[in-house]
């Protein structure tokens, strides 16, 4: 069973909790005590602010963020139901102004202890205590928080952010809230297999934040060199939305003699191809914009398609923008070749809980009744792939077992 | 090979036909004599329009369609290309305002006889006559003209608007006018196949444009009615774009006791699948709209797909939207069943040059040194679906087979 994505976020206010009692209105869980909860309809972090503002009133100058915890899997075979619960923390500066809506019938400030105490939903324990006790920097949660939130930019970037910031913490906390700010980091972007495999080279000691910055920007160039030797014999490739190794990949091969066309799909409703398409044509590549719907149609023109990826999944998927699996299907049932790159970054931990992040449904647009999705990456198998090329050239299963076996000696979960 | 589209217009006044050198500047056929001339990346009777504006100054204020001819496939095995020439006519108010480009090294107003003494581009007297002589009813044209240029109605609509022009225009002219006017509206659409059908069947003249008319409304509810018995056992269902059949079919299964969810895949750039959520959500059926991009994600959820279908190909062909074959992969590859739903007035004429329309790139969007493309059709094999359904039931291939036989005695071709 798929477990659903729901958000749990935890108000603190002078080391106090706040739970709501759960009224009779609401569809699950009926009088027990939670915290602000609420489906993942958008990003996480987005999603628990979303909440905070229903079900409190409090407006986002009314909080600030103080933790991100890893998710949490919670089994109710009562219910029959599987949740994936992501766990916040938010400091409340005046605990006054919080007006609860109809979901709850009561709400109470409690000491974290006693929460074993009371009849909660299940689960609420654990995700509490992978957020308490808060931190309490702001600097570290703000950089933190535009991470959790960003939807322009890609995993790389996004990861090297989150780097600086905890590289800036280090230096001013003392060791085991340090070893929290790693797990927070790791649970930042639950699509993004970088974030938890960069965590767990941390918490295994034998690297710094410094080291891996360094490693991981290299790993971008070395993965795209080959790459455009894989590509060196074609002539026509096409590409979805964006990503620094494809592009990087795409303009080593288009310095060789050899004549490149480059058809880009636009990748809705980001549109990350268009700015893939404008780089290229900056550097004089011949290049074709489509829409995603167009990928059946030009993939008969192309000799491969070359996509990015942003997360190895521990089942051997991989993870990368939404229409990713449509086209490696059409690349199949052209019989052209289908090839992706990456970084050995992106492999995630074993028993680390990704999740495929929803980003604000508004983005796709709004229509009355209608319930929109905005899913932003899809799964599609490695062996679908006629290679996935690394820093260390095309991947295969006994590099793969090896890093997942390094990563799997460290303890990411709380 | 697959011919290249080109638009070639015709401008006339006083019985004459105005000509062009083509220059030393241009790729092909330098100093050939040629009809205002270009590569299709829009629909043909747009790329008309603007190849008149670029190569005579000409606005749309100083000209009248007065013909859309049956598209003529043109080899050139010194070139080793192939064109599929759109021809078109045009009456010119003022030919005193013609104001030559680049591409022409001179221009002449030429009796349509001279054509045959002349150093032309190949096929230009097979691509006049299929427009000439002009017909002179600007109403009819004007009518057909909205028909050729509109990008928001699909198929049956646009076939019905084209029938009643006929009609009204069918009272006011000789037989033999009347026959060609048919024929231009055969080739209005060249995606489309409902309009060389239609013409097909009136041709043979065993029916009337008024029945023709009555009889695909009538099939498109009893196509509904055979596609909706079809997902009876069906509670998830994915679609793609708008089509009225569709509608029709989800609005009969929901109207059972049985629960229904339906996921809309938007379709780019027109977006027609907001239309269909929007009015699906009216008829109270549980709807998720999604990016095309995220067909690849919902199929796991979903029982089947079922499509609309523009086009029955002479090649055994399903032409629908762009992103059907997608769609159609992905039902596939998840293994639910993979329906269409047409009517056998969208079986085409064997014989007749059928295309995939491009419509005006521009609404993708515009990148500096990108050329941005937008076909709007794509093409699936019958045999990827496991059922398409007409008003007769299933399509099988006799029934295709006897249409198929039927149409090919019209005279379609000049």
């Amino acid at each position: 069973m798929k477990p659903t994505s729901v958000v749990t976020v935890f108000l603190t206010h002078s080391g106090k909790v706040m739970l709501a009692r759960r009224s009779a209105h609401v569809g699950t869980y009926k009088g027990a005590w939670a915290g602000v909860s609420g489906y993942i309809e958008r990003l996480p972090l987005e999603q628990a602010i979303v909440e905070i503002r229903e079900e409190t009133g409090l407006s986002e100058s009314d909080i600030e963020l103080r933790g991100i915890g890893i998710p949490v899997v919670v089994e109710d075979t009562a219910l029959n139901a599987k949740w994936m619960v992501h766990p916040f923390l938010f400091e409340v500066t005046d605990p006054a102004r919080v007006q609860a809506d109809w979901e709850a019938e009561e709400i109470r400030w409690v000491e974290p202890a006693e929460l074993q105490s009371l009849p909660t939903v299940p689960g609420l324990d654990r995700a509490l205590s992978s957020v308490w006790p808060p931190f309490g920097d702001s600097d570290f949660w703000t950089r933190l928080r535009a991470v959790a939130t960003d939807t322009t930019n890609g995993a790389t970037t996004l990861a090297l952010t989150a780097l600086n910031a905890l590289i800036d913490f280090r230096h001013r906390c003392p060791s085991p809230e340090f070893e929290r700010a790693i797990k927070a980091l790791a649970a930042c972007r639950p699509s993004m297999g970088v974030f938890p495999h960069l965590a767990a080279r941390l918490l295994l000691g034998d690297t710094s934040a410094e080291a891996l910055m360094l490693e991981l920007k290299n790993a971008v160039s070395e993965s795209a060199r080959h790459a455009a030797e894989a590509i060196a014999g074609y002539h026509s490739i096409l590409t979805i939305s964006y990503s620094s190794a494809v592009k990087e990949a795409l303009i080593m091969r288009a310095a060789t003699e050899a004549p490149l066309s480059v058809i880009v799909a636009e990748s809705r409703p980001g549109l990350e191809g268009f700015t893939l398409a404008k780089e290229l044509a900056a550097a004089g590549i011949n290049v074709t914009l489509i829409t995603d719907a167009e990928i059946g149609l030009f993939v008969e023109d192309s000799d491969c398609i070359l996509v990015g990826c942003d997360a190895v999944t521990e089942d051997d998927m991989i993870q990368n923008k939404a229409g990713t699996s449509l086209a490696a299907l059409a690349a199949w049932s052209a019989g052209i070749a289908c090839l992706a790159v990456t970084q050995t970054h992106k492999i995630t931990p074993p028993g680390f809980p990704l999740a495929i992040e929803e980003q604000d449904p508004k983005a796709i647009g709004q229509v009355v009744g209608v319930k929109c999705r905005n899913l932003v990456f899809d799964r599609t198998p490695i062996s679908d792939f006629d290679a996935v090329y690394t820093e260390s050239g095309a991947l295969d299963s006994d590099r793969l077992t090896a890093i997942r076996s390094l990563l799997g000696a460290a303890k990411l979960s709380t």
